[in-house]
């Protein structure tokens, strides 16, 4: 069975889910797909001009909050990054073409929350990548709009979310459920 | 130890949160309080004048579907309401008087999201109260106010919350970390 796993580079709550899925995932039997996307289209479209977290304070400061009690749960270093949210536009267009996707996004999301970089810098992100990473942006830039377009046909509204056999899930404390709905979807068909 | 749940009567996930707690909090030693309060005045200071569910219309579906999980997994009944979200504020009111709370809130919650009655009609709350319900929210008007007041003070944005010794959990799926928050507070000071 397969689980599509949408995540945004920028998202807070996408760090810790991209750190755990694979373990999870693969417990489970459960093959993962990595879907990276940018919300800030979809955030535009509810009229939105910066992060929830921004523009509503109170929930901002709730989310780093629980983001430490998650992080600390979890065994994850958990810094504020550089700048909040990061312009992960380019971090997600050299993903879509990255020999490794789930290893390239997780040193991504590494260097974000956890290293305090900036992951809109090329050399960063190279420095990930192992090779050009302008180079591999701009062969993904159609690429990119396309899975963008995706997300929102999914019904996408948040990162991260989960889609197993048309269920959406959102939300890294979503997670467990997204696989074990993956697990019995395979029994009902298998 | 002490955990306050902060609710309103118009929040779907706050419906769930309601019946699940009491049978996790004795489980577990921790003393509810039990804390109705608005949603609406802290919503129109972040600028809705609706809930973000029927303002953002694909986190509303997927809100819907989440609660038809959660409440299926729990073996709750979920019906959509009369009308979403429901005006609250005479319930509230009457809760805060009740000399049983808990059981009152419960009745509510049944009343809107189970059976799919109108919890601002005086006869739905009197039934449920077993007495004059006007009276009971003439008399705790202030109480309300003053309330909400402290949600807000407590930096409150949304429900269910819980607060245990100034640690704030929102989300009914946040119920079981706060418990156990509660309980390792105690070790702590015990």
């Amino acid at each position: 069975m397969v689980l599509e796993f949408w995540y945004e580079f920028a998202s807070t709550y996408s760090y810790p889910a991209a750190m755990r899925i694979a373990r999870l995932a693969e417990a489970a039997g459960v093959t993962v797909e990595w879907r990276p996307f940018l919300l800030g289209p979809i955030f535009a479209a509810q009229g939105w001009r910066d992060s929830p977290f921004n523009l509503y304070p109170a929930k901002g400061e709730y989310m780093w909050r629980d983001m430490a009690r998650i992080c600390a749960r979890e065994g994850l270093v958990l810094q504020k990054p550089v700048r909040f949210p990061q312009n992960s536009l380019k971090a997600a267009r050299v993903a879509l073409g990255a020999p490794d996707i789930a290893g390239f996004s997780r040193a991504v999301y590494a260097a974000n929350f956890a290293e305090r970089k900036d992951i809109s810098d090329d050399a960063v992100l190279s420095d990930i990548l192992g090779a050009d990473s302008r180079a591999a942006a701009q062969a993904n830039k159609d690429a990119l709009r396309a899975q963008t377009g995706t997300a929102m046909a999914r019904g996408i509204f948040g990162a991260p979310s989960f889609v197993v056999d048309g269920e959406l899930f959102w939300g890294n404390d979503r997670l467990e459920e997204a696989i074990a709905w993956a697990t019995t979807s395979r029994r009902r068909s298998g």
